[in-house]
């Protein structure tokens, strides 16, 4: 194997070039891996275009990407759980194992995690990685490796809905039909829920949505959500709403729209501090609220669940690129919400 | 509409015969329902033959049935939720709503339920049946009368999903596979599960589940269970088991077949009051034990769940007989488990 | 007994008078009690000021009151679980038992709840009552009227705690320090909590908290509550909150001041619809958020937990009064907001 | 330093002696701890007279001890949670952080688990150890060396409460008042119960439980005990039943003891396999049973509670003795049950 290897080095924002970098090294617990395939993930765009999010900042020359699928092609030698020539998809986050937060079973809250294209922690968009063992999860011969890449973003909808303690007793209602969004949509039907309705301003991705088999989908600009929810339910409405836009009002109309005594989950970040809500009606209707930030124990149940059911994450795929062409893929991913959603990049 | 109708009256163990008998009228708060289609249950053919069920007895000529689907024909002063004409289920067990486990969502054991066919009370082996209205659930046009009347033994199989905290996330275990446990099977499926293990000893009934699409089914006569799960989920193993046999033997081999940390639903009462298990692998291994007890808050979510979904309740059925045939419907119910599973009645 | 009896009624906002009504008569279910003992509440103090509260509005003259004890005088033929000469607490809302909320075990969001004091039901600042007996629960001998009329509002801070999943393993913050705030703390020492921090801006009530025992009160206009929170548990903050004031930068702060993973349990009603909350720290920290709206099922372990504990809920009674005081009662409840915290109204 | 310390060596059943060992050197995470005071625990017992537990055995000569607090004097370079001259409590088991239990919050289930004094790990009774230091819990000032140890068993009985999801709403039973039993009534207090029932063969322990608060102690061999409890709580009953005598009837007892739609958690591990339960009480009352094996995420909690209550755990030590004297002390405990239930060594 060669020792150097072609990475997509986001320079400064809007500056992504192709380069060769040295191949990483596995320590003793940890294997690398060929990228076969990546998405370009919302978090991506935003660094590459911005430089930051949030208190993250991209302060030196940064390698992107950490949604990915590939094989391993070497193990340290602590190394148990997986061989060189295993196909894996990888969890990009690895935590410390050793806080109150990992210890509990919240490990995606731990304060010492080490998540990819998070900056200072280069990702993936490159022809190899290094990963602790431990993040690898071999995936069956039938799943190709782009559902293996597509189980990161779908780890975050699972998330969703065992943090909204989602089963086939809830109807539910999913805001924004980006990746997340319609994910979310097929992890709910993983969870056995049958009744599901969803919104997003752009009719490309309503449409999508449509295909997923969805009970029916809303244009939040000209229709009124939860009047049409009522008439499709027979008053019953939804107890459970899942909102993944970010939007101000669609965040502030959660409340509105889930019946009392029902569940709304928080999944997209609003890109302002302030949100306005009616804590009144939030109060009077005994509604819980749930934050959910990536994800925790999902990969070997989302392995599980695809292998042995007729739900086909692949769908959201709208357009591949090889790793040269990467300024093109994210530029493409930036500026042409209305006809794409998950762009994929093949090293 | 007349005054009287046919009711199968059992007299004293293996003497049914039907009879006219008064047509019940509602009261203020309950509806008459025209019975179109009801299930000959496990629990009727025991008191059929022996009369009585633990501390149930049979001291006056009683009416079974219990398992029920019809039309609405008449309601009294304060019913709103139904109306005469509705196609309906009925959940068979009407219960006081003021006692702590009412109050607390437990109805189930409610200690001053009326449940019909349980001793003293009369059941709905009859033309019709009065019942308090809101133990009555319309159905949709999509939806028979027969899928109607076994909603309540599918009941029973969602509220152990609901008991043993079910999801997708689930590998699990099916011992037994008369109706009770064909339908915990078709309930997995709707909590999400999609790896399952069954077992039985009758050749027929694996053959049945393996129509459903089960996993695998295993003969627990001549096969190691334990292992072959093991072998068959490559050495992960099942973290939930659901025993509906009531076989001595079948319930304490429980314990060894669930993983450490996994979960044991019981629903099927053995024939003697001391089982024998291995309480040191309980412990060891941190598992959860659960029973279950008929079922709660499951008719509404499961006419969701039917009404939306590919899961068919039906094939369970294999035979159907009318009222006048009743002794004929126990008689095959009680002697041939070989070949029948659910034996349905027409009125 | 008399057929007449002095009830306050309050005709208009402001006009509050003691008349002679007719006592009612108890039907089947019911029972006739006499009260001893009956505070104010926030929403009396409201009804009788501004004559509305939300969409509820006093259209006719109404009774209000509804935290209440006293003594079975009267019971209907159906009656098994009090006889008259019983000291009762009083749980003042009746349900259907029907409905999907009460059969779930979540009454307090019943549709048809039938609650005291809430137009156009009547309370009891009155000599006598009539309840449904199933909402009616025996005090010991040990237990004053004063203790068995807090259970009211002891119910909300219970309920708020079991909303809030609070074990012995929680540090709690609990804003606002009125009966509501003072009674949470309580309800934290029963189920364990033993590092409890207060705010309320009104010495008085700080003074209360730190006699029940909290670690620390601070005054939220002066102080920075998370700064010194954090310095207080050494940098560990706050895994839970409990508001109950209701103000609006009150509420907007539980987000910054609970911990990563934390809970924040909503009581207190905000005058206006519209609360800014920072939804990105909500979401980063996967807080849960949970509405409180009254109460379920709290009566009869918060009557046993007092009996068998030093618990003492007396404390925060400030100030006592005949029912021919009411409107002296009220004003002072409504004007002395400093100096007072329960009103107490003995018939 | 000493390169050489004190330790117990277990060379063969009944065969202990102080020898000199080297001193373990702390790797980079680890620390070292200078032992002040060590518990003898019933399994270190028996090891010493039996050699073995279930598939645990003594092959090769073996330090016993794991209930221990001391003094750190060591840290290697990576250490930060604590620092030279910290008292700290050790949890003695170090688990993997990596496995599907460890990142799931269910630690005490790891299969990688290094446990102190489970054969062939060496445990404490010397005058140093070492360990991860992610397992070190600074005590504070106020609590003595001996609490600190106390915090493993306490843990065992806080573990319990947890997995039987115990709250001031319970009334609880506790069977068995060795170490165990006894520290599971001061963690139910600690978790809220007010009235908690006890029973043991020994009237030393019955004795001690009383002294610990509990509303009322049984002597299971002359009492009826589920007739004293209905007594007792005016036919209530118990809905939390917690077993640690191991003792098969015990067990069995406890189905019948405990009220429908209760919890039973099993912690005590009888000496045989076969244990026979009423799996048709269990099955007809929906009762829980939740087997406990160590714990998890214990000890922040049970410092934070002990250091702001009065529950005092130091009442069951019995008696003490220096690391010279351990003969006598295993013996003591090994013989003397009727009279002791703590052993406290101090190297």
């Amino acid at each position: 194997m060669s020792a150097v290897m072609n990475a997509a080095i986001l320079n400064k924002p809007l500056d992504i070039e192709v380069e060769q970098v040295a191949v990483p090294v596995p320590k003793k617990d940890e294997a690398l891996v060929k990228v076969y395939c990546i998405g370009v993930c919302g978090s991506d765009v935003h660094y590459y275009e911005h430089g930051k999010i949030g208190r993250y900042e991209v302060k030196e020359p940064l390698i992107l990407g950490h949604e990915l699928a590939g094989e391993v092609v070497g193990i340290g030698d602590d190394v148990k759980n997986v061989s060189v020539g295993d196909r894996v998809a990888v969890e990009p986050g690895v935590t410390c194992g050793k806080c109150e937060y990992c210890k509990s079973g919240r490990y995606n809250l731990c304060p010492d995690v080490i998540f990819m294209a998070t900056p200072p922690v280069d990702g993936a968009w490159a022809e190899y990685v290094v990963i602790r063992s431990d993040f690898l999860f071999k995936i069956p011969d039938e799943m190709s490796y782009e559902e293996g890449a597509l189980l990161e973003p779908l780890s975050v909808g699972i998330h969703a809905m065992k943090r909204g303690k989602a089963t086939m007793a809830d109807r539910l209602f999913v805001s924004g039909l980006g990746p997340i969004g319609l994910l979310a949509i097929q992890a709910a039907k993983m969870f056995g829920i049958t009744e599901i309705y969803a919104s997003d301003v752009v009719p490309f991705r309503r449409q999508l949505a449509k295909g997923l088999g969805v009970t029916a989908v809303f244009d939040p600009i000209h229709e009124d959500i939860k009047e049409r929810i009522s008439t499709l339910t027979e008053q019953k409405g939804v107890n459970l709403v899942v909102e993944t836009s970010g939007n101000g009002k669609a965040i502030s109309d959660t409340v509105k729209i889930v019946n009392r005594g029902g569940r709304i989950v928080l999944i997209g970040l609003p890109t302002t501090d302030s949100i306005t809500l009616d804590v009144n009606v939030l109060i009077d209707g005994e509604i819980d609220v749930f934050g959910v930030f990536r994800y925790a124990n999902t990969y070997p149940i989302a392995i599980q669940a695809l292998k042995n059911s007729q739900i086909n994450i692949e769908d959201i795929i709208t357009h591949k690129f090889s790793l040269k062409e990467i300024k093109d893929a994210v530029e493409l991913a930036r500026t042409q919400k209305d006809t794409s959603v998950k762009v994929m990049i093949y090293p």
